[in-house]
């Protein structure tokens, strides 16, 4: 039965009784946290023989030579470039491998673009004082947070299904001070959903108003499936390549989630023209990345196939959890008639819409009985959920007992606020 | 004898024995390279056994708990803050350890005031139309290149052998759209000078008209002694918390030069109100460098003590090649009457004034007898050096004897190159 069907009095007593459950996990003194995608104990222990791969002056030496050790490649070496660029399903040459954070990447090139034009002619965007942001919501809160800190006004795009509501994006985009789209286009952080083959040829077909629209393709789960039936996203790139609008996207990827998330590799993908003016930027930047850390990833690797065969290592660890969210969310919530969400084929997250004007109240709840869970409203620009209903859950860093035990809390919580909201309390 | 006392005739025997060299020297098919500060493989040899120090899950876990694998601790680890503030004579609370480059993070303090005010109610740099910068020269090619992308004007402020000219750096700063000067404070590069302590305490004692006026002060080479008798820096944290200007300077060091160039550990010190401004963005820039680096440092040298117990290892194989560069100087060129340079007590560089008018041509005729030298001008911002004299020779990566005919090739080409000057030809 829902609980818009229950009585006054099914409700009062549903209340009592989840409230004592309540109290009940409260006194336990829990302390156990689902709030970021950090990979758990297990995962961490995959990656551990890269640590010491690298023992003598000649491991040191890329394919063509150079010393890993000293200064210079700005690019990243080319085997690792190699393997980067496999994942991100692109050419070696549109590749260029960073530090140990794809966000830092990102924030790089937006940082870049603020302070000189993206296209020759055009201003950069600090001289556009009225720029803006597109922001599928739910999203990444880190995504957001960058552009809210170079002054962009955000501008939310609804999520469906299918990626961000492309109806909606071709609208927006006529504006010429809309100066790109945060994109996580495969296992969507934090709804876990990938773009439509539809969604993904409707952004290599767009026609912004202004040239120096770019969109930020963030595959930061490119290869992360939890599943026998992944999800396949096609090709951004390919897909431009088509249209000729090879300058749009700008793609990016890291092996935070594959390896070691302080210490992983990132890279970037982009088009001649966008590379030109982001090297510029990075050649005064700095001499070169760690070559070190790309060589040990390359050795422990050996190759693109190396990592997908790592992946499945990570599945058999993260597919359990993942299950046991979805069968707790399942058993006491779905029934009850307020709650949605999607089973995701991979990713880092499950994202769960409590009842609307509730979810500040669940995570409030959580916290109170020792669960902590990302701040209701991260996933929207300024933090602010208009319906306040999103909650983000990162299944990933809990032991399998404590997660058990941190769902079983977050059901009660999930129910409690909507008996409260029903009950005016 | 010097050249200016040689009749015309024997210059031009001079000049056909130089040019007989110099053939000769071509003939070789030589390849050797001293342009850049890289240390040479016995260098790199000396941190070996760093790269594989971490092996199990255990050994990644800092002294306050953390896994260094994964996500998080922005400022970096406790014990690595506190060897490097040990490096920095600063407090641990005043420094953050970033990622594997110096010069990545004084691009990146650059980048963030171009954007944000340094201080509240200023315009930030991005606003100032007219901004300036002063630049010691002969300098550091690549802080030149940071503040030209951004668009400065940038200043020349001669060198003494004291540093800085101090009347000069006085007298600019009254103007407010100058907002900053470029320091590497002991053995500068190019010229290995120290600045004095009054140098240092005038610093302390700057009134710059910019309220947002700021010293980066780049100690690169602060514990690179060569000699018995190295110089000795004050402290100038020191120096301006006794003057109250505490937020005129930002320290930067990294272990590029002690470690391995392309993978060390870089740290930067600030007073409270400059460190919230760039923490400010670091916090949406990334979420951690890289933890596992910082805990390999830590465990190769221990302590700080550790680090200037391995200088000393440095200081062995670096000692007797910079003997060698200036005992060919002092043995081929400063007997003519017309080079100029410092025998340096520490550092990376040899910097040598030949010729006025000639630097290029020097340059040029190495390049052609197979000997790669910084390109004549480097040490100028814009490239620009007025009297076409400075070339500054990096000693430390070829092997000796690499080293004792290269410095045979250079003499003579600046020999070569003063010869065809006083000739006119």
């Amino acid at each position: 039965m829902q609980y818009k069907d229950y009585s006054k009095e099914q409700l009062a007593a549903e209340y009592e009784q989840l409230k004592q459950q309540f109290e009940d996990y409260k006194a336990l003194g829990l302390k156990l946290n689902m709030a970021r995608g950090c990979p758990g104990q297990e995962q961490l222990h995959l990656s551990l023989p890269m640590l010491d791969i690298l023992h003598s002056d000649s491991d040191c030496r890329t394919e063509d030579g150079s010393d890993c050790r000293n200064y210079g490649v700005l690019e990243g070496i080319p085997e690792c470039k190699r393997m980067m660029a496999a994942m991100l399903e692109v050419d070696p040459e549109m590749v260029m491998v960073g530090g140990n954070s794809s966000l830092n990447m990102m924030f790089d090139t937006i940082a870049c673009f603020m302070n000189k034009p993206v296209v020759e002619g055009l201003p950069a965007w600090y001289e556009v004082k009225d720029r803006k942001f597109l922001c599928p919501v739910p999203g990444y809160d880190r995504h957001f947070s960058i552009t809210e800190y170079f002054g962009f006004e955000m501008i939310n795009v609804p999520m469906t299904w299918d990626g961000p509501d492309m109806d909606v994006v071709e609208e927006l985009i006529k504006d010429p001070s809309v100066k790109g789209i945060w994109c996580v286009p495969k296992y969507s952080n934090p709804q876990g959903i990938t773009y439509s083959d539809e969604t993904v040829r409707r952004f290599a077909n767009l026609k912004p108003a202004a040239k120096d629209f770019r969109i930020m393709w963030d595959d930061a789960y490119c290869i992360h499936d939890l599943t026998d039936t992944p999800d396949h996203l096609i090709s951004i790139m390919q897909e431009c390549k088509k249209t000729g609008n090879i300058d749009l996207p700008i793609c990016f990827c890291s092996t935070s989630k594959i390896t070691f998330p302080g210490s992983g590799v990132a890279a970037m993908a982009a088009s001649d023209n966008n590379m030109k003016i982001l090297k510029n930027k990075y050649k005064y930047q700095t001499i070169g990345y760690d070559k070190i850390n790309m060589l040990r990833h390359v050795r422990f690797f050996g190759d693109f196939d190396g990592i997908m065969a790592h992946m499945k290592k990570h599945r058999a660890i993260l597919e359990p959890r993942f299950n046991l969210v979805v069968d707790k969310i399942e058993k006491n919530l779905t029934g009850l008639g307020f709650t949605n969400y999607l089973k995701p084929n991979g990713g880092y997250f499950v994202c769960v819409d409590v009842m609307e004007g509730t979810a500040k109240r669940v995570v409030a709840l959580c916290k109170e009985a020792g669960v902590t869970l990302t701040y209701a409203g991260a996933t929207y620009p300024y933090g602010k959920d208009p319906h306040d209903s999103n909650i983000r859950i990162a299944p990933t860093f809990p032991e399998l007992d404590e997660l058990d035990k941190a769902m079983d809390v977050f059901c009660v919580c999930t129910r409690l606020a909507a008996v409260e909201k029903l009950l005016g309390k």
